[in-house]
């Protein structure tokens, strides 16, 4: 099996995977059930849940019931953070993914609250490790729960989305530093999480739990610049979008600060240090996987 | 010092409480950590945390390590849930005890961020108390958390509101059994984690608990029945907003439906069953604070 059919096949199970943890249509809450479960099943990469469980294997990891229950969290988390992105208070977006918004289907109020629905769900969900877990896993399972709520917060994702949603309504020109900063908690954040978590449930030492929290900083990074240097030097027709959609909007993005060739350098450099951080060798599918995430053409 | 006296003392202490677990606001993501402590900061009676507290004694438990945490994180909880609530695509209030709502300060993308925030940090705080436990009150802690998550929830308070949501948007009257479910669920969930938690961190067994559950269950109607009942029978004066007007806006309400009588009758049996099933004496600051909470003029 080359890459690209080992990663359709693994994001079908993925999917499957979701579809088990989600709630039933059924009850007088019907609706936020429906809206949640809409929302989390638009498709989509499911790279963070991928990358929790290629983690999770490469540090030796063998019990799947303190696994899959993460992995369905931090999608659902990641699904929740879309949908009030979207809402027309925010971004305002009717399409994702070339589907209808959750608040377009279900109303405001009911997005709102099936975003609520799923963080708070995320978290019931992740709990549900307890049931698989021995009494000597029970440590990485709390472990791994608080660096779930950790990135996911004020001090992670949350974070991120409050200071690029502020750059956005202002009419200054954003700073690096400050640049820096929303790519590292809106983007990094869950990635980090991701990886850490995957490293944790296996059983990793502190070190390597370090390790792999700074290779998946590498990764969210340069995925980040990579989308910035797409916008300027990709294919309209391989992208799917208008290219220097970012220039014309006078957005202020890593290239229009330091430059292509720097920020191609970057991309690399990042990588390559994400992947001599795992210890990776060539012929492994989360190697393929991280070459193929930043070096993507889309 | 007689009841009144102590009720004020112990709500400033939790009150400091509070304070002690809110985040500090600096930082780029500044804004958000400002709106959080705004919204928890805006009064009201710290019923929850305050029961979790008399509950946790009453059981005996001691090491407040444990305790506090989940104090501030069930405060949170209900705290995102009113700025939510208030949002313009919900309630659209812009005012909540006399000072202006979250959004209305902040704006609405803001507020909505600072509602994520909260259910969040209310996690990440509660998670917390692993840090002040032995290993034998690992499983407490655990067993708490996820009371604290399944009574938060869609199969808690996010279920009631949606179903509130619904029934306000609808032309329909609303049945006995949906008024019941949202009471239930919009109202009791959130008293149930509180004396439930106060419990299971104390040590409570497993019938205790369920007790508790059912106590707390009591309390929750009795309180939002007597709500119904005082906007019949209240006074202007005493409650500070007119009276009649559940009735004027045809809003269905527990009286409406079972009667002023019945209503009266039932306020009285389900708090007599919640200080049984307690074991309450009359001199215990737990029982004046139940009959306070369910025979309040206002």
């Amino acid at each position: 099996m080359n890459f690209e059919e080992e990663l359709t096949k693994k994001v079908q199970q993925t999917e499957e995977l979701l579809r088990r943890f989600l709630p039933r249509e059924e009850g007088f809450q019907k609706t936020v059930l429906q809206a949640m479960n809409y929302s989390v099943l638009g498709g989509g990469k499911r790279l963070r849940p991928l990358l929790m469980r290629e983690v999770f294997y490469h540090c030796g990891g063998e019990n799947e019931a303190i696994l899959e229950p993460f992995m369905a969290a931090l999608e659902m988390i990641h699904t929740y953070s879309l949908v009030h992105d979207d809402l027309p208070a925010m971004d305002n977006d009717d399409y994702r993914r070339g589907r209808k918004t959750t608040h377009v289907i279900y109303g405001e109020d009911m997005a709102i609250l099936a975003g609520d629905g799923l963080l708070n769900y995320a978290f019931e969900t992740a709990m549900k490790a307890f049931d698989g877990a021995s009494e000597t896993e029970y440590p990485r399972v709390i472990s791994a729960l608080r660096v779930l709520a950790g990135k996911a917060g004020v001090y992670g994702m949350i974070g991120g989305q409050v200071c690029d949603v502020e750059s956005e309504n202002s009419q200054e020109a954003i700073s690096a530093e400050k640049l820096l900063f929303i790519h590292e908690h809106k983007t990094a954040a869950l990635i980090e999480a991701a990886m850490m978590i995957g490293g944790i449930l296996a059983g990793a030492g502190e070190k390597t739990v370090r390790d792999l929290e700074k290779a998946a900083y590498n990764i969210g990074i340069a995925f980040q610049i990579q989308d910035d240097v797409l916008d300027v030097t990709g294919s309209e027709e391989v992208l799917g979008k208008p290219i220097g959609s970012d220039e014309r909007n006078g957005k202020q993005t890593y290239v229009s600060i330091y430059g292509l060739q720097r920020s191609v350098e970057d991309v690399e450099r990042l990588s390559r240090e994400a992947i001599e951080l795992m210890k990776l060798t060539e012929d492994s599918f989360v190697y393929e996987l991280i070459i193929w995430l930043i070096h993507r053409e889309k």
